[in-house]
């Protein structure tokens, strides 16, 4: 057993030369190895104009073209100060197909949604199943699934990629593979998963479908759209105002095991309470206008924007009255749930609501 | 130790005489007691024709009315041999309702379903939910739900009720009670959990409903003849044709924990090929004309017909060409699976078809 | 629309005719088919003697010789007034196995149990695993695995057997096969499921066992035993004092789909307080000696006594003074909770002690 | 649409520039952005000799002494090459409590196990409940759940702290407090959870624990250690020999929904064939001698040394002739496995061995 001794001087330094030396580190080092009471993430709220991003869209679609050599026509959102991702566990980016074009097939680990923006006639085609594409539509593509999409239309398609590529880069696990053709065969009927688990509350009488992920591939705008006006006869969240969340019909769960994928309407002149979660949140704004106050600062947003809600910052969300406004978004709160570090906490202040004491004008 | 004495006369019966005494039964005697190499349920396969029950239905119409003293105007398909129930587990029945009248409030732990035949405008609440009634509906009032039937409108109404009081009977776990009035208060918007549930792949995002019994109560029929054309249009069972179940949204199973609810479209000329199962089925025909064969009997049916098929019995089903058939079945597929007792086996003679040995002319 | 006229005499009587030839049976007939506010089952409790019922299973063994004739020399507890099982669900029987004897290999859809009550040197083989045989040894044979029992030993072997036939058989399920041979070949090492999952919270890395039933078939006493007394050290129950369920190692849940097996240690001089369940149990005295208190009947026990609790019965247990009791049962509870049927209800009154007002003395 | 122009020279470069000024990231920059064919971890394998750190664990006691200022007294396994962590997910430390010294009470999401090297007569607090700290024992301590380790008795004790810091700081969900006083009240009987859940194949009967992790805290060496020599009876794996999984008696699963912990006996002149998984994990020397191969290069170690195993990295074990080797691991298969990532691939060449082609000599 050791005897304490009197600590000489220099000798607390020479101990952690050696012990460096050695691949160990004292715990007790450093400012940042102690655990603070909460988190205070890297990743800060940011907003994207659509007025500001679309240019550089429709740049990007003169100057590059998809093939081999790019294998997606994206602009990342790519938050301030986060090395890579637009938040730490998720990826946002726009992407640009022009008539004529493929973005070719491929697989990896990553899994992916689209949700489409803007133009019609375009197909993602998924494990052999061919989706159409049409605005509003959510389209998975989940891990490890051949996938390609195809323009054959006379109309350019701009969707949201959601990918969860920083978390899965963080585990070490991505695997990726190129499919030897452009395309892959089509081997099912146009929409296959829709025809038969798309009604959602029915589902072929002899199929048990693996539940890792949603059977159902795409999600149609209109059965969407219906719902929500359904859900806002009856009900709405304090926090989200009417909030759906896209389920896998095989278990109720979330479409995916690393991705939530949701849709809310604010109805007009609402403005929700605050609430704060250990989950992250890219937002897209399929229509209306309207604000979030994110950590005490107020994002003005429009038709077409996005933005990013930090994990654990307060935020709560508004439409201007006489507008209805639709937010689509992805969360990762799959993944805290599975691992037992979701958590959610209620602004009790002031009736649920921040103050405003800043307001975002651009990065 | 006992020595093995050679049995003398008598001595036997006379061990028989003292053991019976005692409350014990040698294991060895009867042959009843020792088990068979498959089951042979005492239920035999039957058919009933609307023709023939619809003017008992009205009849039963003019004579009885609901109340306190007759809580149900319910004609029950009372299977030819069977005590009770119209299979071991489930028990099927015809009600009808008349304008003005009210099916007073009661609830009970056998769980029912309702599957609509003629007449709507009338309302099932349930919980203080009320779900509006039109033709090819299901409606669920699950064990121990508050739940009461009232027609305010012009027409009669004709249902299926569906049951799993034999199975509760036989498990001692039969709980009833009487509501205070009438009719339970309506404290929720008509066809609440439509409204939250009735998407199927989109939910309430805040909610996390218990997956003991489906939140959806109300399962319409225009979305599930949809459901059942779009299924049609790529996929099909070889044993039932283009078969839907309907599912419980929160977990993808059964929509009861104790009876599984079908639907399936036989399209015009196709006939099914025969597989047995250990679990009952009670049939209902929603439309068209078409035929089954259950152990080697055939069974011709036309709308709005039942018919019964037995544990462990063969059967295939048929529609005629040129007319699509539409059966919606009840089924303790649910019950058998949890307690490890479901099979299934398919019919390899023949194409999968019975040799039809006999018609079914009637009782 | 049918129009209420007066009911013309006899006019009732002749459609219940019509209506009974056409296998319709109106649901507001007699008073049995309503339903009862609660459960008031058919089995009552009962309590066998060992000092009664040990001289009739050695008498047993003089007289018949289990082989091809006779499967399994058993004595059923036969409660009064059931037609068959020792409950509704649940078949209870004593066997008797002599020196160089077999009890022949078969399998069947009735999952069994056995519970050892006196011998050792015998042999359960369950699908070619051996597990020697002790006496407060747990065995089980779940639902259609080939099992057969050899004695090769110098002294006679008496358990409990539990089966879920009355179950099985109400359902319609039983399938029932004998193996070609006497006795099954031995495939596998002495205990092989004990050796790989007898230590509960550790398994085999690379193994996932099905969770249908339990992976680990014999549960030794001497475990058991340990357990019941760590337990006592820490924690009891009002209604069950001292009370372990076995667990699937593989789920933490019930051994088997269909039974659980309960062992419960009451303390000298302790008397629990009362409740009912609407799951029955058969009860095996394994040492001590006190007294169940039954819907207000007192039952003495001691050693090696069998007795039965019916569904939704009040009950209570008590140990003398100075004397540690150990009760095994089985309980039917896994079918209840399964299928949604489970209650508890607590004795609120008197202390949660029922006012005894009888004794049991016998059949 | 855009028209495609030629690209004008510099047009590109500034594109990039107003791109990057709107936090936008074209998607087909930069070499590392594409994915590839499959992981190639930033994490090597190293090993730590306890020869080497010892005297540094030793050396700390003297100098440092764990309190308000010192959370903890350990040293940590810094992989090299890695920021933080001894894996991407997972940390590994050693830590030091001499006699009369108390580790402080606090709570913190990330999620930690023990497992004792040196010493006894030490406790681990865990909610309220005293574990009793032995060589070979593994101790739990749940996220948010309040914990201290004091030292009352004669002798230092040491122990190998493992936790998924990595993890959780990597999802910006760390949460952490202080308990108010150095140790919390004692409000349990010493090793409560293991006189309740310790048998592992039976559980109190009225207890229905969560399953977010087990309800068991305590495993104690000598039931493992009897585990794996049963196991060795009976079966080994390939590629980890006689290998358990500490699991969670409330569902069969993982201990903890982080970090999965295994030990396995290497028989004596054993080696096994090489797989790779895309999980890691940090192994402790609990006995024995013999060598890992991790991705062709051999490392050899001995009772008490530590090594590390990268994702995806081949590895196989061997134990030296005569010599029978135990190695205790964490591993993060439970994160990869909820979010649909694990995978295993077998060594298929050269009967399942590697090619050693160095030999690790240290840092």
């Amino acid at each position: 057993m050791p005897v304490r001794n009197t600590v000489r001087p220099g000798e607390l330094d020479q101990f952690y030369n050696t012990v460096e030396a050695m691949h160990l580190r004292p715990g007790w080092l450093g400012r940042n190895v102690g655990m603070e009471r909460e988190p205070h993430p890297k990743l800060k709220p940011y907003l994207w104009r659509w007025a500001d991003v679309e240019p550089l869209v429709w740049k990007g679609g003169e100057m590059v073209t998809p093939g081999r050599d790019i294998e997606r026509r994206v602009l990342r959102l790519a938050s301030p100060g986060m090395e890579r991702g637009t938040t730490h566990t998720m990826s946002a980016a726009i992407q640009l197909v022009l008539p004529g074009e493929v973005a070719p097939a491929h697989r990896h680990t990553p899994t992916a949604i689209r949700f489409i923006i803007k133009g019609k006639g375009s197909f993602t085609t998924v494990e052999g199943e061919r989706c159409p594409m049409a605005p509003g539509d959510l389209i998975l593509t989940p891990s490890w699934t051949w996938h390609d999409h195809v323009n054959q239309s006379e109309e350019p398609i701009i969707w949201l990629d959601g990918l969860d590529t920083p978390l899965v880069r963080g585990l070490e696990a991505v695997f990726y593979e190129d499919f030897p053709e452009d395309q892959q065969p089509v081997t099912k009927l146009v929409d296959d998963s829709e025809l038969r688990y798309g009604a959602g509350a029915l589902k072929p009488a002899w199929e048990q479908p693996s539940t890792q992920w949603s059977p159902l591939l795409h999600y149609k705008w209109e059965r969407t759209y219906q719902a929500l006006q359904k859900l806002a006869e009856v009900a709405a969240s304090p926090f989200d105002d009417v909030a759906l969340e896209y389920t896998n019909p095989a278990n109720g769960g979330p479409v995916l095991p690393t991705m939530a994928c949701l849709v809310q309407l604010i109805r007009p002149g609402v403005r929700t309470q605050a609430h704060r979660q250990t989950s992250s949140a890219v937002y897209y704004v399929v229509r209306g206008e309207g604000y979030s106050v994110i950590n005490g600062q107020r994002f003005d947003w429009a038709k077409d924007d996005f933005f990013v809600v930090p994990p654990w910052a307060w935020h709560e969300h508004g439409s201007e009255a006489g507008e209805e406004s639709v937010l689509f978004s992805i969360q990762d709160i799959p993944v805290l749930s599975a691992l037992g570090l979701y958590r959610e906490e209620t602004y009790r202040d002031n009736g649920g609501h921040q103050a405003i004491t800043s307001h975002f004008t651009g990065g």
